[in-house]
């Protein structure tokens, strides 16, 4: 299930977000498995269904989940989405802030890699 | 100057931390120089006083900064710290959050390593 950590310094829905594609990765939810509605995630979560349902809606933007009208909300196939390149740029912004800590850390470059390597590792699952 | 991006997903007081770290890391800031009290810088880059003070405490938290009573705010010496632990677990964090929106649009580990060099390069100077 989504685990919501409340000392996070990310806003709920992008960890609703980030929670829903790393099970895609894990190949626990698969393209065309059932998500619950905004309203029994909400429940079962404890999250105000406002939050969920802006996740839900950046989701289905970015052509994670799809929603079939009276039907309900899907995880949809993967596809190459023109959207992805906006969302690399943000990465690459966002890896900047992050070398800018690492740095004033004094983190070497190898141990960043070596990180990488690791989550890697952990989240595919082939 | 520190510029802010008001359409980053990061708050703005993060972006001024990071602005302020960055121009130290390029040495465009140096131990002993003083910074805009935060009324002045408020001023210059047009954002709340609140949110200045904001950043100016966490990075006193973080040790970046120090306050002389009636003198004003200067860059302090670098030193190694017991906050950096809690920053560099922060930074994993972050990192595997990252790592899953990175896997999740395909992107090679190897082309993460290439982002952190070229990050590295530029950011540092020595």
């Amino acid at each position: 299930m989504i685990k919501i950590d409340p000392r996070s310094p990310h806003p709920y829905y992008e960890q609703i977000i980030s929670a829903i594609k790393q099970q895609c990765l894990a190949k626990i939810l698969l393209p065309g498995d059932k998500l619950p509605s905004v309203r029994e995630m909400a429940g079962t979560i404890l999250v105000n269904p406002n939050t969920i349902s802006k996740a839900y809606q950046e989701l289905e933007r970015q052509g994670v989940i799809e929603t079939l009208r009276g039907k309900g909300t899907y995880i949809a196939e993967r596809q190459t989405n023109p959207i992805n390149t906006e969302l690399e740029l943000k990465l690459q912004k966002q890896l900047e802030e992050f070398c800018i800590e690492a740095l004033y850390l004094e983190i070497p470059k190898e141990t960043l890699t070596a990180w990488i390597e690791e989550n890697y590792k952990k989240l595919k699952k082939e």
